[in-house]
Parts: structure tokens; sequence; C-alpha cells
């Protein structure tokens, strides 16, 4: 009963077996390989568009060489509050960036309020040297608390961002999640709503070690191949994320996961909103569940083996919990059973 | 018939299929796991000391951050002009450190002299604000044209950086090789010698991404983890890289591996020396050999198949070649075939 | 009627003079010469304890470097959401940091709410290496809205920085004018609260550019010498610096020169009291007023060539303005004469 | 009798009354004063070209943000192996560069020799990420040990950096000395032999501390005013630095004062050549003399008063000292006096 994160997960028996079959014979190193070439090929393809993507080994370095690759100096970027970048990455992204700043945006369900994203960017006016420049602002999807950008919320945040010139970059560490839950194309969910730079995380969603860095528009990023290196991203054998990735795409195998992963959420979130016990916090639609449950059934759960991390009540609903509650968040993966889910829910829902 | 670079080989079957078994289940995260506990004490006894260790993901990253773990404001680190961290990282090194300075030492046969390490730190006074400080001495072990410094020659190097109170550094990535060469314990060649942090390389000797920062001080690498989390390596599945370093030392597989590439190299030198058409550029002991060929025989392979890299004259030898003459650089691997060899030679040695 | 800044003004004369007087002769340069060794000893004198002065150019290198000096990897610095270092230093902290973390904690008043403070903290329990790790806090006396911390409320936010083992910093960009507004002594308002690291500003209180950077635990400042001529900010001609903090004691100069801009600054607060056609935004106690008044007035101040800046209106007190009024800021300086003052209220408060 | 350095001399009497002038009154702040504006213009006139022109404290801040306006990720800057940015600044150009390297070049009497600039850019081939990209060429003018390139020399080291579409910056902490001992025009010495960007000193030549960064393409200056800001380098009382320019310019008074340093250390290469008990290292032409003294003679000098650096003895003239000699560096400014001149030639020339 492992709901801790996705990340507590293996890799799926498909990646793991393509990476296998890979690791005889000889390639060039460093990302030249025909096999790192065929599955940037395949990205372009899934995002039916041109695309410059760099392979790189974490979600952290992703999100960070993003920004990195459109600072400047006194630069700031904007992100949620509860972002990613600011609440998980120990400042990698201000030192990937060159000392940037990280600026908090606020906004309900862990999603960007365009409204104060407008009037934060509006504290940096052009040529205010004392204030600093704005560079780049980011979104999460799937949210770091299980929401979704539906795409017309995309849309309103890149409508921002063209208006200030600024490039508009997605962490996708759930990408795929994201997707399926809205049910849209890669294309639909980036750049058609005028998303410029994507962090594409595969780990979370099955495999090992494999994300990738997808810039829409490939003259941005002609510092990114120096940037990377640099940053110690650039591995030798590459194509041992390439072969990751090639099994991923095969035969929508990545969709396929991440719609067991949101299906074992549904499942979750079904067994909680039956329950007189425990109840879903909020409303998710991807592979985290957060739920109010009391102590004793925490307890009894945690017993019985199940692992989830304990969760901070927001700030915006301060009155959440009553006396012998607690604040659960439960992720789901690829590698979720239904038996696993079904003992959970007998433990917290009863 | 590559000899290009040992990174050009996937990973070992072995290796690889222990990363494939550990696919399953589930386990927790950011290197916490019981699997992670226990490569980390294998490292213990590998070396007969008590270590710090962190998995990374490439050899820049691991030199980098040992680097990095040791820097101070105007801090100055001292290599081999060749060394990797010099000629080969992007930069990575200072941008780890803050901006840290290397300092490039000479020294014959890819090897630092000592009476020019100490004339160069001799440059940095203490105290000296306008010129900085130094901060450590890093040596490559095995060096970057083949060669491996003597268990006496390490010891050498290390009186230098113990009278100056600086941390001394192995760039390991070529560590098996270097070891089995010398027929010396792990712990012989590190800080039995005065070595204080170890790059130790799996990558090259046949892991897929393999790379561990060893500390014999653990005492010194107490902000290491937050470094590491920082620069982007500290991986959510870090288990895929101890799975990984699990079966490299069983039953001393790394060894074995180590000395099948040096042998490739052995016979590689061999029929060269006993050619009239080729000879050894200089002499060397690992897995790497420089040969001086005629350019018609380097054709000839190149059109057979060959894969190797050109190499450039170094300064203290102008007169190497002879107008028909290339040097070129043969890196042999865990994955080099006997038959391989002998097809190689053929074309160079005739 | 210049009421923009405090730093619009010049030098005071007797500043000017001695600066002028010291232009002849010679004396060794960066910082080792007889004038700068008895001006750092002036300091431990006005401080009644043992200090480490470093002069720098600006009040950001001073905050910046104070906050540099003590950073570490994932470092976080606390301040107020409105502090200088955070608004209005297009990111310099966080640049000499090596890309540390400036984190905002509320607080009525410009002054860092003690609660908000422990409970920012909190977000970073120690080894939390996901999240970063706390190297200081840093608060501005005077603030940036004029008012000042109480001694006790000084030691209340040194309470909390002692039980988390953190460097307490002081920007002291106005310390003269917190200081004779509080009526205290250097050592008071320092160390005996727990102050660790204080920039000592001089340019906003008559001299043309002298900052000090002063540390009362020398011990802890042993890298800044390295530090500060990373970054530039060792003058060759050091005197030019010492001079003017020479002529800035002597006699006590600079307690008679914030006394004086205070003094200006209560007659304005005097007169706006007084009027039916302006008030006191809030109250302030240092050099700095801020008004609310109609805009028609204000508009007839400017054309009478009266210079001070538009201000936006806190968050927290949103309904400050009617329709027709506006607030400004009033900086009151050494050189503002009571003429000025006059004529300003005669202006804005009729 | 202080031979020292040129910066332990104060400030020009003109200069110095200059700036005292300035200090009453009222002006805006952060370099937007008329005085600043008027100053900029003057830099126009100077150089008989459009410029973009920005004060800064330090010489080696004017060089660090040279090259970092200019720089990228993995970049590297070209200088002499005696350069001032590599041998005297604490890695601050490394450090305001994001971590970027500055690579030794050679060349005979402190000044790089073309061959060896292009063999040591080679080494960095377009889409080299192992090693990383050039960026900039920086050349020292008039050099650290006191010659000066001619205007040919110039252009040809402009003429590999234009090949190489690299800006060609030139370090002028001594332009005053260099462009008198040439007796060329600003123009000539810089944009018309190809420089792009100078660090124009006027504190050695009789300022107080008046350094300004010149652009000769406006255009690739734009981040300037931030990444002056960032590093703590913008003052708020500006007009402080232009008002030294101002006198340092009216009626080419800088040019008298070079004129005055140059002329002097004349005095000194007259005397020390005609001697039998001393005789010049090498041939220089600005104000830095290098003479080879008896170890007698200069402690006599040193006993009577007399200040100057022991210096090191070149490399690539090892011979250079009999056994009871010394290399000393002579240092004139605006400062020095007959009288010093004739007493020191009295103690070492005999």
């Amino acid at each position: 009963m492992f709901f801790a994160s996705d990340n507590w997960a293996g890799a799926h028996p498909l990646i793991a077996e393509r990476l296998f079959q890979e690791s005889g014979g000889f390639a060039s190193a460093y990302g030249t390989s025909d096999l790192d070439r065929k599955v940037e090929a395949h990205f372009r393809d899934v995002f039916q568009h041109d695309v410059a993507v760099f392979f790189v080994g974490t979600g952290t370095a992703a999100n960070s060489l993003a920004l990195a690759s459109v600072t400047r100096p006194g630069g700031v970027s904007f992100c949620h509050d509860e972002a990613h970048v600011m609440a998980d990455e120990c400042g990698a992204p201000e030192f990937f960036s060159g000392a940037a700043r990280l600026v908090a945006v606020g906004g309900a369900h862990g999603k960007i309020d365009p409204a104060d994203l407008k009037a934060k960017i509006g504290r940096f006016p052009p040529g205010a040297v004392h204030q600093g420049q704005p560079t780049a602002v980011t979104i999460t999807q799937a949210s770091e608390i299980g929401t979704v950008y539906s795409l017309d919320e995309i849309e309103a945040i890149a409508e921002i961002t063209r208006a200030h010139s600024l490039p508009l970059h997605m962490d996708g560490a759930r990408f795929a999640n994201a997707l399926v839950s809205l049910d849209a194309t890669p294309a639909d969910m980036t750049w058609k709503r005028g998303v410029d730079i994507l962090s594409f995380g595969g780990t979370k969603n099955g495999c090992w070690c494999a994300e990738a860095l997808v810039f829409f528009k490939p003259e941005i990023a002609k510092e990114v191949p120096f940037l990377r290196k640099r940053s110690a991203q650039l591995f030798s054998k590459s194509r041992f994320i390439a072969a990751q990735f090639d099994a991923y795409f095969k035969g929508g195998l990545w969709l396929d996961l991440a719609r067991h992963a949101n299906g074992m959420a549904d499942e979750l979130r079904a067994g909680l909103s039956a329950s007189n016990r425990a109840r879903l916090a909020w409303d998710t639609v991807s592979n985290e569940v957060f739920a109010v449950v009391t102590k004793d059934a925490a307890k009894t759960a945690e017993e019985r083996g199940a692992k989830f991390y304990d969760w901070p009540v927001p700030a915006e609903t301060p009155d959440l919990l009553g006396d012998n509650d607690m604040l659960i968040r439960l992720v789901t993966s690829f590698a979720t059973s239904k038996d696993d889910v079904d003992g959970l829910l007998a433990c917290l829902a009863g």
C-alpha cells in the first residue's frame, strides 16, 4: 500500500526491458547516438511541432535549465507559491539561473491566479533597475496538489506572458497525468496554448530516470547545450535515457500508465467520497488525492503497512480539520494495484 | 571495432540484469531506500574506511561537487593542464563552485609535477586577497592519457596538500582501471595515500549511469546533501544507481571488467609495439592506448568500421609525427572483444 | 524643496572638507593605510566592542556581503517583505550569496513580525534537503517606511535567531536616524540586543560614499576580505572612505546630522498633523514621512519645485486614500532646511 | 619617495576641489543627475563616438562587468597570463560572469601574442560543448609591466577577435599613460582599432575613485544597467564620480597628469640607464619602470624612506639577476615630484 509518492515505484516492465535490451553493443556518446536522434524525432511526432529536446536526469534539472535558458541579470521568474521550483528544489532554479529570483504568485487550488500574476509582474516595470526584470512564468501541470489547469486557464496565463514578451514554461513532472485527465493532445496542452518550454517528466510515470527539456521555439535554445553540459546533465550513455523514452512512447504506453494511475486515484476519490469516516480535502483530477481522515484511521492504515505523507493544512482553509482529523496526501502511479487501493480504503474510509 | 571511448559501450549484462530485477516493487525515494543504504555500506567495505557516499549522475557532477564542497571565496583549485575538469567539463567545476578558478599545473605524462604544484600554490600566499586562496588539489587516476600515478606519486602530491592544509581530490572516472594496473587495494590508492575525496566512476567500466562521490572524512561533507540537491543531482529513484553499484561490486565484477579492459589494451600495446607500421606514442598502463599510425592505415581502419579519435600532438613532443603519420587514441572497455582488437591491429599494425 | 530621498543631498561641508584635506600625500593602498586603521579603531570606540570593519562603496554591497558572508548551499535568508534587500537591490543579495534565496516575512509598520518569522523559519527544518537551510535574518533599522524597531523588538527577533543559531543582520542605511530617534547608544541598538552583523550607512546621512560592514564577532568574518575583493568592493584609495568616516564621527557630527534630519521630519509631521488638507498616512519616527495629500496640493507643490515620490498604497490599508488623494513619501536629510519644510507645508498642508 | 603604486597618491587638487564644490545642493540619485548626463556626453566628445558609459567604483568592477556583459554559458575569455583580471582580482571577473573562465595567453613584454591567441581560441571550436565557448578577448593598455600595445598591435588582436565574432575589451586602468605615450587620440587607440569595450580608469591618474565602463556599441550594453546594480556598483550619489571626471577632462587635465607621470618615469629610465650600479630590466614606455638594482642599493633606498615593490623575475628571463641583484618595480603618478625621482636615483643609481 504505497501511496507516499509516484516516485516510490520502480520502472514499468516494458521500460525496464527496453533498457536491458539496449545494454549490448556500442553507440556514440553524449547524446549523439542514432537512438537519441530517433527518440528526439519521436518528440516531434508526439507534439506535432518542431522541438529542441534535451534529455536530463531529474525534473529539478529540467525546470532549472528551463529557467536558466531565458534568464537575464536581475531576472525574476514567476511561479505559484506552492510550485515545486519554489518549495522543493533547494534553490536549484536560482542556482542554475545565476542567482535569478523566483517570485511567488497566489492562486486557489494550486494554480496561478492571472490577476495576481499581472499584479506581480507589474512590480517590475521595464527598466526598473532597482527591482530587476521579469524573465519567465512557470506553471505546473498537473499542479502540486492534484489539480489541473484547463486549456483555457493555460491560455489565460499565456496571454499575460505574451503581453510582457515573457516565455511560458510548464513543469510537466506529471504531464501525462494532466494530459489524460483533460483528454487533450500534447500539442493542445502546450504550444497551441502558448507554452514555450516544457519539462517533460517520465520518471514519475514509469521510467527509472527519464526527463526531457522541450523547447517549442528551438531558436531560443541555442545556449542550452552549453548550459546542460555545464550543469553536469549531459550523460555519456545518454541512450539509457533515450531507450526509456523509446519504450515509454511505444504504443502509447505513457498514456496507458497515466490513465491507470489516474484511474486508481479515481477509485480512491470514489471510496473517500462515499465514506462517513473520511472525505476529500479538495477536488483533484490527476493521480494525487488529498483526504481528511481521522487520526485513528490513519494510524490503522500505517500499522497495516500503508505509506503516505501528512500534509500541511493550506492557509486558505484554516478550518479544514476537526480535532481528531488529519490531512494526508495519497499518490497513485502506474504500479498501484486495485488491491492496494481497496486495502487502503478499508483502513481509511472503512 | 569501437575504440572511440569506453563510454560508447552500453552496460554489462550482470549490471543491466540487476537493474531490471530492481524495477518491481516500491522503495522510499531520494536516496533513502534500504538498497541505497546497503550499497553505501558496501563502499565502506570496499575502502575499509568510514566514508560519506553520494550517488550522482555524471562524472562531471562528482568532480564539480567535490571541488564545490571545499571551495571558499576567491578559491582556486589546482589540476593538471589536461585534466578532465579543465579540458572537458565546460566550466562545470567553476560553476558548481560559485566561480572558483582552476589553475593548471604542468607535468609529464598527464600527471601533476610536484615541483610545479608547489610553485603554483606558492603564487597564492595566505591572506593574499588580490590573488585568491587555494582550496583543493585534484588528480586524475588513471590520467587522461592512459598513465597512472604510482602510490608513491600520490603520496608525494598528498605531502604538498597536507603542508598547505588543502584537501586532495581524485577524479576516478577510470578508478578501477588504475587500481588493477597497480594491483593495489582501494584503500591503498586513496586514503592511505592522503586522498580525501574521490569521484568513483562506474559508468565507463560497465554501468549505465553510476557515479559516486566519496568522502573519506565524512565530517567535511556536511553541506554536500544540499549541494547535491541544489545541483539537481539527487535522483528520486536513486536505487537505479544503487542497483548498478550492487551488481558492480558483487563478486568483484568491477575489477574483472577493468582487468578485461586493461588486458585488451595490453593486446593493443603488444601488437603496436611489434609493428613496423605503427608505434606507441607513449607508454600507458590502463585502458587507453595512444598510437602513431600512418594516415593510410588509419583510413583503412576507418573504412573497415573502426571508431577512434584523432588526438592533438602534445606540446612537449612537437616532433612526434612524420609527414604521413597521425596520432590516435584507442580506448578499450569491458565490452571490447579480442576479435575487435585483432581486427584493428590488422589494419593499423599490419 | 528636495524631499525625494536623503541620497539627493551631496556631502556635508565638514565631510567634504575632510576629504579635500586628505587629497595630498601618499598612503598605502587597499585599506592598509594608517587612516584606515585609525577609523576602524574608531568604530570599536563607537560600538564599545571589538569589531571587524570593512569599508565598501554602497549599501547594497554592505547588505549583500553581509548575507554572503554567512551563506551556505541551499541557503535562505529572512527579511521583511518590504526590505531594501528584497525590493530595491536587483537581486544583489542573491547574487553575492551564490544564489541563496530571500524569504519574505510579514509584519505591520515595515517591521518583521516575530510570530511570522518563526513560522517562516519553521518551513525549513534541519536537514530538509529539498527545502534548503536557513542562514540569516536581516532587519532594517530604520525601516523602509520610517518606523524604528524598539530595543525590545530587536531583542525579540534576536531570541528567535539565537534559538535557530542564525546570525542577525541589521541593514543600517539609516542607522543614525534610528539611533537618535531611540536615544540609544550604538551598542544598545546592536550587539547588546543580539545583532551580529551591521551595514553601517554614512552616505544617506551626509557622506559622499561611505558604507561600512561591521561584524561584532570578528571570527565569523574571516572570508570577508576575499568576498569583498572578489565583489570589486575593495577600493585602492580606500582612505577616501575612511576620511569621510573620520569627519563623520568627529565631535558626534553623525548624530547631529541625523538629529537635524529627524527634526525636519518632525516639523513635517507636526505641520501635516495640524492640517485639514493633509494627514500622516502612518506614524513614523525617523527622517521619512508618509502623507496623504490631495492631488491638487501635490500638483501645486510640484509646480513650485518640490521633489518627492508617489508611494504605493500598502496592501494592509487598501482604503487609505479618498478619490482625490494620493500617498507621497517625504524624506529629510542633513541638508534639509526649515525654509524648505515650511515651503512644502504651505503647498501641501495649507 | 613613493614609487610603490600610482594608487598610493591621493587626488589631484583640481579634482578634489571640484568634488568639494559639488558637495552642496541636491540632485537626483543613481546616475540620473544633470552632471551625470553632462559627463557622459563628455565621454562621447573625448572618444568622438557614440558610447554607453557606466560609472563604477573600481577597476576590478569595470573589468568584471565588461566581461560579464558579453558572457555566455560555458564561456571563456582570453587574457594575457599576467593581466590584472587574471592575477590581481581575486576571481572577480569569473564571479561577475557567472563562473566563466579566463584562459591565459602568452606573449612577450606583457602583451598578448596574436599567434598564441589564435591557437588558444582554436581549442574551443564552435559547438564544442565539452570545452565551452569563447566570449571575449581582453588586453591591458598600458600593460601590467609598463609596456604599451602599438596601434598596429591592437589592430592585429582585433583582426582575430573579428574573425571569431568576439568582442575586444581593453583594460584601461592606465589608459591615459598609454595614450600620451603613443601620442594617439582616444578614438585611435580604441574603436578605430577594433576595441568594443573599455575600462576607462581615472583613479590611478589623479581621481579618488572614478572608473567608467565604456561601450562603443551601445546596443550590446542593454543588460549592463541591471548587471551594474546587481553587483552593487550603482552609486546613489553617482555625481561624486561624475564630478571627478568633470575636472579630469577639463582643459585636458587627464592628459597633463599622465604626461607628468610618464615624464617622471622617463627621468627614472634615464637615470637608471646611465648608471653603472643599476639597469632597466626591460624597456617600458608608460609610468612603470622595472629596474635591476643591487640589494644594497635597494636597502639604502628603503632606509631613506623609498617605497617600491620587489617583483618576481619573469619566467622568460630566468637569468636576469646576478647574485646581489634584485628586481624592483617603480611606479610614478601625477603626484610624483622631480625631487623624489632624484632622491631615489641617488640611492639606486648612484
